[in-house]
């Protein structure tokens, strides 16, 4: 069977939905396709601080209704080391906040608003998607449908919203730049059924690794522990995983509640950047052009504003001005590289004087220079909270 | 032949000179021990910026008088890459400047107060210095005078102010932390015989590799030109090195002055930082404690910090307190490191896109995101201001 639409959107992620959400509300024509079933990408659990111009920007399109009625917000975040407690009051600093708001929930409005509401295409548990003639002005996708029928569709562009493991990054053109950064380290990600320890994300610069901490809701908490790259989650017995919680983050007068771990998963701690982001009619967004380690909470944001700047560019497209599709990979990738770059200072930050004695003291001392500078220049602070909070990234 | 003093001052640079002068005002007997002739130190080209707040100290001490008199100042700095000038107002963003004024003439001016003026007891042209009972209450320095006759000058404190070269370093005990950082790249460092091409430090950031431009004089500019580690003068014939600056530095509008090169040498750049400072008796300052490379003429200034410390600590420990003398190497290193920092976060943007493509696409474009945040945001330009020109390093 073969639709016809104008812009095919493959993956059903915050960046993949919102664009759909944005087409759809402009009249413009969609189809959304997502290999996993709607149940299981309402219930997936990932990312979960959004910055305050994203939830604005959301909201402007009639998307953040329930995310403003039931996010709680956070305007600082918590050092701790050497046994004491020391703030980042970003949001003093920049005006700004953010919005905690798990993702799955953000992904289940979005469906919701799209499907539900606007009675928008959406294709769920799709298979063996594959994209067609994308240096021509009539591409396509073809897929199996959850039926095992065969299925095209032909459209104008394609956007490649399917993340790190999707098809789309695959049909970049050999001489895209792939920028990649491997951390050499790994991360242990892990939920609990606690509610959180603190009022603000709490970071743990300890010789024995870094570790993390970050309200998800009232009962839900994610950790993360650092850990040897290699590690698996069973070298992370439950008991284990709390005792190290406990040694690097809790300090006196901030001790760390516990509770049922309900994931473990380690992350290999790397970046990518795929430049430019667009190749003939497809256009990536999201984390199929760029993935971010979680050091600073930047990954859906960056989906958003790609989602944002890309189904503006297709509305202005179709009123006949092609320069905002021509500026969209640029435009994106300005706000990623500042991205990137604040993450890489932070992880210097968290991960270079982990170990007593440090195994590389000139970068220890650095490090720990940074964290001071940070913590007791105002000036210093106030232009880190503005990358922060990514009040600005336009440079 | 012996003599009984206070403090051997070993060494007659900035940090030295400094310290004899403050002591030798404050009425605290103290013998400067020098390898070198008093002509040879005062006609020898080093650094060049001052940062205002060490020459309001040296003020302070009847010390700049002639630098006030005739030194240059400068607010900003201004990057050059892709043809284009970006200009970097640290002075505005700040509220303080650099002062232009050539190592050698400080130098000469401080071995004038403090040998003509104070009657000040130098001794140049030693040799074989030796420092003896550094960890008793009654040290002592050997050396061979310029007669040939050993000499012995019993002290209560040796200040090792004798450089990357010297002997003092040697002196620190084998768990003193020599923190380390090579950068794997050398700066042909260059004095021409021509008026500064601009009112500002140049910072030409070039596929071809880096290169600098700093005012030294009217009559006399410094240049330096990135190379490969291992590079000798030889390869570096005058017609080479103005082919490089013009490439590198000259864009439309911002042309390059050519002269006659009068200094050229291969720097290996690397830092270094002996942690504590403080051994015994010894107490290290400037370039026996500390090496920063020259990327943002932080040496001179932290020999200042160093020196203006150690002699207001002297004075501290003759009046019966000891506190000053005790904190000695802590509030030293906390400038030390911030300056490290800035220095290394510089060399980054300098040094991480000068090839075309990249080495490292991922560090290259960290690098240009740092500098068009530095030239596009005001927060992140008045924190990097802050640091630049030394107004707070207390953290």
């Amino acid at each position: 069977m073969s639709t016809r639409t104008k812009v095919a959107v493959v993956g059903a992620g915050p960046a993949g939905l919102t664009v759909a959400n944005l087409l759809n509300h402009s009249g413009i024509d969609c189809v959304l396709l997502e290999e996993r079933s709607r149940t299981h990408i309402e219930q997936r659990p990932r990312a979960g601080f959004i910055e305050e111009w994203a939830v604005r920007a959301l909201d402007e399109h009639g998307l953040a209704d329930r995310l403003l009625r039931t996010a709680g917000t956070q305007t600082f975040s918590e050092f701790r080391f050497d046994g004491a407690r020391h703030f980042f009051r970003y949001g003093d600093l920049s005006g700004h906040r953010h919005f905690v708001y798990p993702q799955q929930e953000l992904v289940t409005d979005l469906v919701a608003t799209y499907v539900d509401d606007g009675g928008g295409d959406a294709r769920f548990e799709v298979a063996d998607v594959r994209l067609h003639d994308l240096d021509t002005d009539a591409p396509a996708v073809t897929y199996t449908d959850r039926d095992g029928r065969e299925q095209r569709v032909d459209c104008d562009f394609v956007a490649g919203c399917d993340g790190a493991q999707g098809v789309s990054r695959k049909h970049m053109p050999p001489d895209a730049v792939v920028a990649r950064h491997d951390y050499g380290i790994g991360w242990l990600a892990l939920l609990a059924e606690a509610p959180p320890s603190a009022d603000g994300v709490l970071f743990g610069v300890h010789p024995r690794g870094f570790a993390a901490h970050m309200a998800r809701s009232d009962r839900v908490t994610r950790f993360y522990l650092q850990c040897p790259p290699g590690d698996t989650e069973d070298s992370w017995p439950d008991e284990r995983v709390w005792r190290e919680l406990q040694a690097r983050l809790a300090v006196p007068g901030g001790e760390i509640t516990e509770g049922e771990l309900i994931e473990k998963r380690v992350l290999d701690m790397h970046n990518y950047v795929v430049e430019p982001m667009s190749h003939g009619r497809l256009h990536l967004a999201g984390e199929a052009a760029h993935l971010v380690a979680p050091i600073a909470a930047k990954g859906m944001n960056l989906a958003l504003h790609d989602a944002l700047l890309l189904a503006d560019a297709f509305g202005a497209h179709y009123r006949g001005d092609d320069a905002k599709l021509d500026g969209y990979s640029d435009t994106c990738l300005s706000r990623v590289w500042q991205y990137q770059e604040f993450s890489q200072w932070l992880s210097d930050v968290f991960h270079s004087s982990t170990q007593d004695p440090p195994s590389d003291p000139f970068r220890a001392r650095l490090a720990q220079a940074r964290l001071r500078r940070l913590l007791g220049s105002e000036a210093t602070a106030t232009a880190l909270a503005e990358v922060y909070i990514g009040k600005r990234a336009d440079f």
